[in-house]
């Protein structure tokens, strides 16, 4: 069997690897138009940040290596141009050489990724302009930085590629200005848990230009300027293009393979493309969201890997099967840590689901072990079924593990009441004797049983300031002369049993505290004093870094 | 209603506070026999060694606090003697006055938890000897330290209040030996697992006594010896008996109430003893071990606060249930972090389970980011069903994390194979594109496959070393050089394939290298030149620790 794999890093090297174990005399080529294989795209932007500083560890194999270990015919700087899938032929242009050949195979493997997505724009081919995905992309924005020790950098774009490679400029003293077309970075998280990001971003000295869709590039000189949609250029001596990724689909285009709605090269769960012996994984294919169902663009390390090797399996004549993925995806961005899993509001709605909310800022650690760090947790549930939906989490210690957790609870298919009774370790350097997750199974309980309401930011401003509703915060007196939200008197929880006489009968009553927790505790004293009361979901904190 | 509850801390205190919010109009009073309530039991170690230095952090509630929130009658000082359930009356002796009053209740909650087991052994009354369970047990033990700066400390006892305690006193500069009557240390990870711990511990300047039973304490003048069986005693300045606990159960055995077989109070899913209207929780109570059924003792804060919410509910005329727990823990035993869940290979062996095991040592997160650390991680699974049994991890950063996916996981009910699915969070510097945890699912569906067999460091003595087998190290020289196991032959993993024609045919080859990854990729090569292999479990890295 002669197995040809188009694509050398994270899902095509992990397939070749599990062939060569799975079946010792297949013949395995890998086909990379880069100069390089098994290399770590995650850890790039921290090549060229310093943190990471000798290049040999941003390839996990060589070509010589690949061959001494698996005997795998590795072709850098080989790239496939054309498919003939009637034939079984790989049409396959050296780029060092220029010379074309062709190559037969029994089966093909697609691993082709996704390319940084570039549109139509002016500038694009600005020497001061990079975008980054391969080794040599590092190395020529490394470069240019070590040679122009730039002040000030443009990044345009909001994920996490773009946050990577700001974190690690900004680290080397470089002004950072990120634009972004709509309202918030990483699209993983909802608007509100954003905010957080955005204001620990700008804290740091970093310019967040939110809403502001990038127009193209102009290079004067040693200056290049973002050009932005009705505002004014932004100039810096450098600019980064991050705006997403494209699956890299030209070539199942070229070859007649059923592209999906999203470009994506579509596959069945044994990552068959619609040709027989052609097979694709990562980047580049559509699978299905593990909560909607839906086929989706994934483009994270983790499934392309996990692909590579069900793909592999198959190849050798198993039957593996790849069932798809949730999204789990976590980044840090100057100490903070940004995770989710599943589905957030803005997905949750476009699907059509009909949710619940849960908000939550506990501690990294038991209170009473130093350094305990909070954390804003948002997790949604599908109404009625109390099918975890989704999860995000923004912190420091502590938030990779909640994040996977819960998405292991997610995929298991536990409904989010079951998270109270998870048995999870507990000592005070790590977690509180009630975990994270076991108050979010706390929570969620009491709103399905009806023991607590809630109510969000979205909701503050429309409630009426006419007396007709009561609106109370338990906070201290310490606490609330700090700052408020409008309309909300201060009745600290502790005295509130003693001013209940006070409280408007027969009006509903909207409490709000720093967390939750103590307007929770408010509202139990309320209701079961007959008032119709409502909870602030995610408390002044949440209110403060969502509405101020 | 009048509830009274007997213990103020874990279960009983979380009890009081769900009681009072789903009960405005309870009367609720909580009998502590300690001067305190909501303390942090787990916390005390670490005001011991100075880690926590306000004791006011020691305390979540105080009863003033409690009272002015939860409107709970807590009462410190105040130990329950008898109870009379036909009457539904505690007999109540005020410490500090000797005063005893009899008061009536509705509900009755026990939440007695466990105290330091103190066998019948001499010389436990010495001043220079401690437990520890209370604030006041801390206060006493820290100001013994301040006053007599003790310069060694014999600690009876190798479970994790032991060894929390051998950190803090080791950490104020204290020569600390530890005696262990079985040969390790930390029950709930097996033999092998320990050995790790065993070794950091010594590199630390601990001494480690295993196979040594107390036989009790002898105080001359400011020396206290532990008398140790068969052996010289062991003089200390101070010593500490942390042999383990043993559940409260005086009162229960007075009021009448079922004991299970291991001493702790018999209870239903409902937190219900047998006898109406009195319930129990946390470390006195016995629940089933989620993994074999049985009724066992699980000493740990998680779950009596869980038990505590359940109870809580029940007496206010709900339904909620307590399932039982697996006994998930972790412990930071001076740098290391150890942390199990669910059955090691004693409890499955005990428990008739018929299981197999996957030894790894990945790092916490990606190699090419710096500062990741290897762990060693230890999981079972049933034959046949794949179902999880447990797992056992010693290392560093990240362990805790793993710990809590495979706890979870297995609490869910999915099969070890499932593992090798789940959607985890990678970035570099949290996780690596396959995770530890997916990478036990990959194993274990090779075994399951039969794509490798296996050996284990238990085997390797017994293997033939008269040339009927061949034993292959598949290192390199160099780490080769270092040491290897007895008998076992060094060909290098990539110049395998080079010598095949040197290997015995017809023998079957037992191949070992640094973690089990090359030995396994070795085996593939040999297996399908058609010899009989086995990978060693682990590596020479586990094989060094647990046998040299
Ligand atoms: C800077 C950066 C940071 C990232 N960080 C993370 C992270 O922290 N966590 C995470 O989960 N994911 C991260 N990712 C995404 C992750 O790297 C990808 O999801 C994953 O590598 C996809 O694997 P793949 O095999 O589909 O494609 P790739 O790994 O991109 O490999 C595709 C290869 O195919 C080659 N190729 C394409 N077309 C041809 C052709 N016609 N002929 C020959 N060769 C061809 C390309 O040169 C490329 O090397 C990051 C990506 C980047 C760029
Ligand atoms: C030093 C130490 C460290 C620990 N570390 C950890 C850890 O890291 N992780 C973990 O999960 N667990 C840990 N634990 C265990 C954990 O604290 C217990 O599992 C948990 O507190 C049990 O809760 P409980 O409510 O059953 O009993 P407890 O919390 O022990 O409370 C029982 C209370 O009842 C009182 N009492 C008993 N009898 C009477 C009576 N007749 N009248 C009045 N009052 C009475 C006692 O004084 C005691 O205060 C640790 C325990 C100790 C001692
Ligand atoms: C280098 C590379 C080719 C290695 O691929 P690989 O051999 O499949 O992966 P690993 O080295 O992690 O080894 C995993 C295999 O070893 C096995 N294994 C791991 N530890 C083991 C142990 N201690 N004992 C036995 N087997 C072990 C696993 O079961 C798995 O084998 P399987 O797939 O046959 O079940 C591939 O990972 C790669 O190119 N990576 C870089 C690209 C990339 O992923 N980039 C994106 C992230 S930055
Ligand atoms: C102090 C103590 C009495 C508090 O008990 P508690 O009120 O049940 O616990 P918490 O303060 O964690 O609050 C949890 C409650 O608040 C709710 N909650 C937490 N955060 C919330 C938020 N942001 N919004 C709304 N509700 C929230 C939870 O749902 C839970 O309520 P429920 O049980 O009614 O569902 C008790 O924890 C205690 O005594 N602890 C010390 C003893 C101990 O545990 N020792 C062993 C470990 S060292």
């Amino acid at each position: 069997m002669k197995v040809i794999i188009i694509g050398g890093v994270a899902g095509g090297a992990t397939a070749a690897a599990r062939i060569r174990r799975l079946d010792e005399k297949a013949e395995i080529v890998i086909l990379e138009r880069s100069g390089f294989v098994s290399y770590a795209n995650c850890g790039l932007p921290y090549y060229i940040g310093g943190v990471i500083t000798d290049p040999e560890e941003l390839t996990l194999q060589t070509p010589q290596g690949f061959w001494n270990r698996f005997r795998v015919d590795v072709r850098v700087r080989h790239e496939a141009t054309a498919i003939d899938p009637a034939g079984k032929q790989v049409t396959v242009k050296n780029l060092e050489t220029g010379e074309v050949t062709v190559e037969g195979y029994d089966k093909l493997l697609l691993a082709p990724g996704a390319a940084p997505t570039r549109p139509p724009l002016p500038g694009l081919d600005s020497p001061r302009l990079f975008s980054l995905r391969t080794v040599e992309d590092t190395f020529r924005i490394r470069s240019f930085v070590e040679r122009n020790r730039p002040k000030t950098a443009v990044l345009a774009g909001g994920g996490f590629i773009s946050l990577e490679m700001a974190e690690n400029l900004a680290e080397m003293g470089v002004e950072v200005t990120i634009l972004q077309r709509i309202p918030q970075l990483m699209n993983p998280l909802d608007y509100d848990m954003a905010t957080f990001l955005h204001s620990h971003l700008r804290r740091k000295g970093m310019h967040l230009r939110l809403n502001t869709a990038v127009a193209g590039f102009r290079q004067e000189g040693e200056t290049i300027s973002a050009l932005v949609e009705g505002g004014e250029a932004i100039p810096a001596d450098l600019a980064i293009l991050a705006i997403g990724v494209t699956p890299e689909n030209a070539l199942a285009k070229q070859a007649g393979l059923a592209l999906g709605s999203r470009g994506g090269i579509v596959v069945n769960q044994r990552m068959e493309t619609s040709v027989p012996d052609i097979y694709a994984v990562g980047d580049a294919v559509e699978i299905p969201h593990l909560v909607t169902g839906e086929n989706t663009l994934i483009s994270l390390a983790g499934p392309a890997n996990k692909q590579g090797r069900v793909a592999a399996d198959n190849i050798c004549g198993g039957d593996s099967r790849y069932l798809g993925a949730q999204g789990s995806s976590v980044v840090k961005v100057c100490e903070l840590t940004v995770a989710a899993t599943g589905l957030n509001e803005k997905a949750a709605q476009a699907a059509g689901l009909s949710y619940e909310k849960i908000v939550l800022s506990p501690l990294s650690h038991a209170g009473y072990y130093p350094g305990g760090k909070l954390m804003t947790m948002k997790v949604l549930y599908e109404k009625g079924s109390q099918r975890l939906l989704g999860a995000q989490i923004v912190g420091h210690e502590g938030v990779d593990k909640r994040i996977d957790v819960l998405a292991t609870a997610m995929q298991a298919g536990l409904p989010v009441t079951a998270l109270k009774d998870l048995d999870l370790a507990y000592a005070p350097p790590y977690a509180s004797a009630k975990d994270p997750v076991n108050l979010v199974g706390f929570m969620a309980e009491n709103l399905e049983q009806g023991v607590v309401k809630q109510f969000h930011w979205e909701d503050v401003a429309g409630l009426p300031r006419d007396g007709s509703v009561t609106l109370l915060d338990a906070r201290t007196p310490g606490e609330y002369s700090g700052g408020c939200a409008e309309g909300f008197v201060n009745v600290p929880l502790d005295e509130l049993r003693d001013h209940l006489g006070e409280i408007a009968p027969g009006k509903p009553v909207y409490v709000m505290c720093q967390s939750g927790l103590r307007s929770y505790l408010a509202c139990r004293i309320l209701a079961q004093d007959g008032y119709d009361c409502y909870n602030f979901s995610g408390g002044y904190r949440f209110y403060e870094s969502v509405l101020l």
